[in-house]
């Protein structure tokens, strides 16, 4: 164990995600610490700190992928409100969803929109803009 | 059939490929026009104009795709050369490569960065920096 | 935009898809109006009216590829109505569900089947034979 | 039909799964009884009894063939079930899904992990250490 | 082992395949000649001999099939082969593939339509219209 | 950097690769000499020297997610000499190949089939039984 990078890592999750990643992850350390923790070090306390890309594009990078696996709905989720925290516009986001219609197919891109459709009604709901 | 954004969109293809990418294209068009004609109105044409999005974002997201989906070796190579075009550093291509490790598993990210390592040999080879 | 493939669009997802598939379109017009009206103008209004290929066996390589994706369960659902409407019979659906099981693997054929069963269920609940 | 075949697959089914296993087939069979068939026989009755590898170690395959597929949550299911019934230790199942991260990607060990979670929640709460 | 369906399902690799699908199988039969039977007795012998779905249907599925996954280039390219001996046009294939475009994303439709492309030009080269 | 994980998992590579597989981690760190050392510390100086499953069952679990992805072809190769060194006999894997055509696909098996051959065929040509 890094306590160093796991310091690290815990508090970029802190920073780069709102609620539902913070839970998301409190909830995988309850049930396999041993995951949490290298996502945690692994991860948000070295990948993510990389000088070479910024946080901003390292999201447009996840969705992108998230979109592309169609597998991982909960961490896409999650990532929409990761993307807007690091600093893309709802417009932004919706334009890499848009594009990834080429790129993965458009049932790729349909589900995602419905879950970016969801999460901004959640924002408004709120009263909020973006997180 | 759309004039306007054919003529845009093989104008964006020129602007935004290198070699590569414009060899695919043309081979694809002898082939098979119609789909060729489609990726150049409706892609080229329409989505990558898009005002919401800058292109650098657009081919990371795209660069993220492709090593996600793992099976256009031929695609992600030439929008490695598209991403230089669009003003990515060779640094933040590699970046993503090495994020796609976490989403997308090792084994994505290994073979997408053998094709990197491929491409910047060919750069340096021809005396080039980044085209 | 093109107005006259987004009629030609419209009315072919009006001819092709029943209730559902008419939803999640409209569904999807108010989350990403965009998004929507490239599938309405270029696979309804474009490429599924192109003449090389028969609607049924459209939709038999639409039921396919999406038993093969595996990711996309609403649009399968809504492409099982689909499909009926343009003139496959129940058996015939099955019988790509359970060709799928060779080429996507077993899980994939059994998950598409269980969708099937719902269907071919609701139906009956309905009175109808086939819609 | 191969009689002997599928009292062998059944048979199998009966020992390999616990009650959602038993479910799943169940289900299957009222909806699609020659791809239940099919399964009984071609995988229960002759695959999965083929002397060249244990119980065990193909439970070991199938876990991890569906945490990397990503697409079968109620088939990964009734597969930690098995692989209890099989021999393998929580722990080694655990493990599976770890390693996993690796090779298909953290989200889709995080979304088998919480599978297992509730798994294995369920088995303490009936009281039972292992099925 | 079950001698009639392998007699079946020999004698449909005969109808169905040309010389590639025929010398893929005959090179699996040397290496694994177990799974070689499978898909002999289990898909030539039991599942493609239903009634309930044309041949051609068939193939249309598995091209749609082999596409969407992206991973099989080899067996697409029997496919294509398999498809004109069951009654496809060659224009219907590229249907085929251009509609892939939209369900399994832009890069699977182009790889398809390049090995297609291929098999095109073999089959003119050798004085054929279709085989 | 960890020193000591690297130190571990260069020692666990070096045990559990045949030329391959060190040879692509040679290659890899040319090129990409981060995630060339991530793959070290964390995939073999970690993840694979943990307690809980024993490294001939992990072997078995990394061909299955391989074979499953579809994707890695190199890395499949690697990973039967691998599994070979670890304590699989060639019959093992071959049947581990075999129970994926039920989860992933009759083409994903044949593939992983082809290159088990070519891989067995290398060691008969080496005069070697198993490596």
């Amino acid at each position: 164990m890094n306590d160093e990078k796991y310091t690290t890592g815990s508090a970029n999750i802190g920073t780069i995600h709102s609620d539902l990643g913070k839970n998301v992850m409190a909830h995988l350390k309850e049930i396999a610490p041993d995951l949490a923790r290298y996502i945690t070090e692994f991860f948000y306390g070295e990948i993510c700190t990389r000088p070479g890309l910024d946080m901003k594009s390292r999201e447009i990078a996840t969705l992108a992928s998230l979109i592309t696996l169609g597998t991982a709905p909960l961490q896409f989720r999650a990532h929409i409100y990761a993307a807007l925290n690091c600093g893309c516009t709802r417009e932004e986001i919706m334009e890499v969803v848009l594009q990834m219609s080429v790129y993965a197919g458009v049932p790729a891109a349909m589900n995602a929109m419905f879950i970016v459709g969801e999460v901004f009604q959640d924002l408004d709901n709120q009263g909020e803009g973006d997180p």
